[in-house]
């Protein structure tokens, strides 16, 4: 019972990064310039799971790589996470590490909670077609309308949020996302980066904003 | 009049860095371990700053850097900042431009936007006597009481938000913030990086959860 509550709790984060390598062969001296924008998931990341005394358990992250000859998929797990720092670099190391790994259709280790795999979007929304699938996106509708008293519950179960990157989502992911019955909603008028989105998002659920609504 | 009213309506952020370096020496290649952890006072100006499409104009970010034989302080200012990205390592490229500039206790320029000058908190403070100081501190007030009907308007004018790094305010600083009429309050029973405060505030402001109180 008590494994199905911290299961019941998990707040995903999935990241789409359209240009983002597959391959470690970036350098950690230009990020941005070399790994097709990794530095926008590395603060993601950071944003995720990253407190002032520690790293939040109840967090996995999956970031979407889409900037090589094949998808892969990252998955950051909160409970069994080392070695994350909050700095970019350190976490940039971590994702290189990752994709040194061979990877097949299978999740495989590289350091104590991340894990790499071959595949893309499709296979990341039937991993969480339990969860209450949140698709963030500047026209949606007011998120603090979520879980408001006399609508359903969306955030009393497990939940996954659905963030893009810079270059926003093609027409076939939009298709994916909404087939996959994700609301889409919007953390207002200022169209925020990925990493923001998801300080706002954590910072919503550590107080409950959702429930005043 | 126009001008009144851009200047009244200025975000302003004050962070304390009590080991951050006051010299260009530190290496780019580990941030956090050369240069007194400026890698937290480089987050702190992307949050401040970096939206979607562009910077945040009507931003200024203070950062006090205590980690040198005498204080230094950096302001950078939203309406003429040039050259800053999204990742960690450009920003701290700026500073490390800023800290090769002779300091005096005239603010100098650096790159566009960005100044540098001796000094330290107390400084500051009285630079912004006239902005309404919100100290963050997690045993402050909920901030979402700022601005409530009823309360005075904290935020209608000219606002600065003053916040610490991971070793937290001195008794000293704490004494100085008092006397300068600072608000204490807090964001939450979650202890939140600097960085991720700013994020918090920004949007706060955005979407006049202040207002709403």
């Amino acid at each position: 019972m008590y494994l199905l509550l911290v299961f019941r709790a998990m707040r995903n984060f999935i990241v789409v990064g359209h240009k983002a390598t597959t391959t470690p062969s970036f350098s950690l001296e230009d990020i941005p310039g070399t790994s097709g924008r990794l530095d926008i998931l590395c603060r993601a990341v950071t944003a995720a799971f990253v407190i002032s005394h520690g790293i939040r358990k109840d967090v996995c992250v999956y970031l979407v790589l889409l900037g090589g000859e094949i998808p892969k998929t990252i998955r950051l797990v909160g409970e069994t996470l080392r070695h994350l720092n909050p700095d970019e670099r350190t976490t940039a190391a971590l994702l290189k590490k990752a994709l040194a790994v061979p990877a097949t259709p299978e999740w495989a280790m590289s350091t104590s909670g991340i894990f790499v795999r071959t595949g893309g979007l499709a296979e990341v929304l039937t991993d969480l077609k339990d969860a209450k699938l949140i698709y963030l996106r500047e026209d949606g509708a007011d998120i603090r309308g979520l879980d408001a008293p006399g609508k359903d519950s969306s955030l009393s179960g497990e939940a996954a949020f659905i963030l893009g990157d810079h270059t926003g989502m093609t027409p076939e992911e939009e298709a994916l996302i909404e087939q996959a019955g994700a609301r889409v909603v919007s953390l207002g008028a200022t169209s925020l980066h990925a990493d923001h989105c998801i300080v706002l998002i954590n910072w919503f659920l550590d107080t409950n904003v959702f429930m005043s609504g």
